[in-house]
């Protein structure tokens, strides 16, 4: 077991050498080779599965004894640093100053993939390593469309049977300090685009054409009152919000001859997507004017409730935080959707997401070093 | 007085040289100095007032004795033809066929320029021509901007405290036949852009947002509903058209930080711009968010409810034609509102307005006679 000065060494060196690749989605830059380098020494067997322009990598160890797949899920691809010149250091040259490093990927998520590789490095050399099998899932495009990434490589997975158990994705999911908050599910999200169809004409002759503005008003009013659930223990209650609308020609003399409205709903376990589907448009059509609704469903809720994986991080954190993790369901989606639809259990933990996306990402180096103690703490409790 | 079988052809051959120019808003191709042309051959005191790039004139021609003014006012440039190939005949090609002559701009309203000059050419030489001034105003942008057409021009006139009693405008007024439908004002326009002021954020965290869609939905919505005045004897009621509404990022992830929203009043005389700013910041204020509301008025409803011009206009048309015509305020703006503002009696007739801005719009050419009969009759009433 290195002491912390050891480990804050390897996680430095090895979360700057990330932080120097600008893997802006979907471009890895080079990252995944230097983590499969590492894995590599270790033992893993590596299989490499780009998919268009996106990499991705699957890599195993397996112990001789029979028993669960624990896979640690991660991606190199970061967001895009907006103006550089904002930043107070260059967001792709790794700063440290005191106890952070500043970095764009540093918080979400090089950070977490330096923990864990750090915590895998350990644990498999150790003696804890005594059945089934430790396992890595890494893409470069969780940020943008996440089509080439995470998605195909579980379908891969689901197509020659493998068995995936436990799940620990490294998003940073901490609220105010790191183990705060640790993330068992995430809701689903379903989007709808609306075309309500009217007849264009001039605004003179209003009683020659049908305004598709005026017709649907009153039903998108009702929608955005409407109660869709109130949620349950693990998920807060589905909202809905109007992203998007747009109608017109430009021109304030001419009615329109459609209106296109996208919305979105992210909902729980309450409900389901049919039903979902069924009540908006029950709504729509008692206002009785002609539309045409599409759905797309970017994913469906997934929960953890309980289990041996919720209880070994929730245990760890405790151990080495000396908190118990709140476990929450909110924020936005990620690649644990796809991962929970081989039925494995699925938790996110990672470190604190206030400065995710924005100028001068920086994370707490010590707070890698525990989130690696928590990750090799959970291999122990799983694989041990 | 020139027989029908002349005046075919004195209008033929005039309109035929005005299509053959391609003078789309707000070029006129070299259209008014064909007019000029023929109005310095009567003696007309020609003005020319070009604004911008758009062309203008103002022709007058005085008798000894005193009396009223009457102007004809009219628009050499046309709307785009569209695609060309949609047209049987080439848009700026002259096309005879039979009665008809097909163009663009033949109804609106070349065919009614050519209709006033031979009006003019006839009675300016003929011994009914007794007192007063008959007058031409003449622009190239009707149909786009306005801006630096009429309005300019009307402008020079009030600076330099013209007189001008009475208007005829050569604008399509007939529905189903020539004459019908007389215009003697027309409705105001007011355009408000509505700016409402939310909160951008992500979808998946409502409560850190605020979205202005669905703050304001229920106040549009009423605003669509209410009842702005019944109308009068002359004018329908006012309606209110939502005529364009933009917002969100196109992301379906995002709830957007702002709502654009512009709508347009047709009014008549039983409002005031005051009232109608009044009474729609009444109801979005009901709803207490945040928005910006600018106002363009593009024009004031006018009216020549009745007196000598309402009077010349109708019966000529039921001396030529055979029928009395219905006096309506319906429709869209025409040049008629800024004259109106001279204080003169402002009346439009010209011919049906069926084809008018359509691929192979076309006019009769013995309607065309027969409207410049009516205008010549006009002239005597007036000036006789
Ligand atoms: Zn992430
Ligand atoms: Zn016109």
């Amino acid at each position: 077991m290195p002491n912390n000065i050891q480990s804050k060494q390897f996680i430095t060196q090895l979360l700057s050498q990330l932080i120097e690749k600008p893997s802006v989605s979907p471009n890895d830059c080079g990252c995944q080779e230097i983590l499969i380098n590492h894995l590599e020494k270790l033992g893993f067997v590596i299989e490499r599965m780009p998919f268009g322009e996106v990499s991705n990598f699957w890599a195993v160890l397996e112990t001789k004894n029979p028993g669960p797949t624990l896979v640690f899920s991660g991606h190199t691809d970061v967001v895009p640093t907006g103006n550089e010149a904002d930043w107070t250091y260059p967001p792709f040259t790794p700063t440290v100053v005191g106890d952070l490093i500043y970095g764009r990927g540093t918080a979400d998520m090089k950070g977490s993939i330096a923990a864990m590789m750090l915590a895998a490095d350990t644990f498999t050399k150790s003696s804890h390593f005594k059945r089934g099998r430790l396992a890595f899932l890494i893409t470069s495009d969780e940020e943008d469309k996440a089509i080439d990434g995470t998605q195909k490589v579980v379908e891969v997975l689901r197509s020659r049977n493998e068995q995936v158990d436990y799940c620990v994705v490294g998003e940073p999911s901490s609220r105010d300090m790191l183990g705060d908050v640790v993330k068992n599910g995430r809701r689903g999200s379903l989007t709808g685009n609306l075309k309500v169809n009217g007849v264009q004409g001039h605004v003179a002759y209003p009683h020659l054409a049908k305004n598709p503005v005026h017709l649907a008003l009153a039903a998108l009013d009702e929608l955005t009152h409407e109660v869709w659930d109130d949620g349950n223990a693990f998920f807060p209650a589905t909202s809905f919000q109007i992203a998007n609308v747009n109608a017109g020609t430009g021109s304030p003399n001419v009615i329109p001859g459609e209106m296109l409205v996208q919305f979105n709903f992210r909902f729980g376990t309450e409900l389901t997507v049919d039903l979902i589907k069924f009540r908006v448009t029950e709504i729509l059509d008692k206002y009785k004017f002609d539309y045409d609704l599409d759905w797309w469903l970017s994913g469906l809720p997934f929960l953890t409730a309980d289990g041996h994986l919720v209880e070994a991080v929730s245990n760890s954190v405790t151990e080495f935080i000396g908190l118990t993790p709140m476990l929450e369901t909110t924020g936005g989606t990620s690649d644990g959707r796809f991962i929970a639809t081989l039925g494995t259990q699925v938790v996110e933990i990672g470190p604190i997401n206030e400065m995710i996306h924005k100028v001068d990402e920086h994370v707490s180096l010590n707070d890698l070093v525990t989130l690696n103690k928590i990750y090799n703490s959970i291999m122990k409790s799983i694989l041990g």
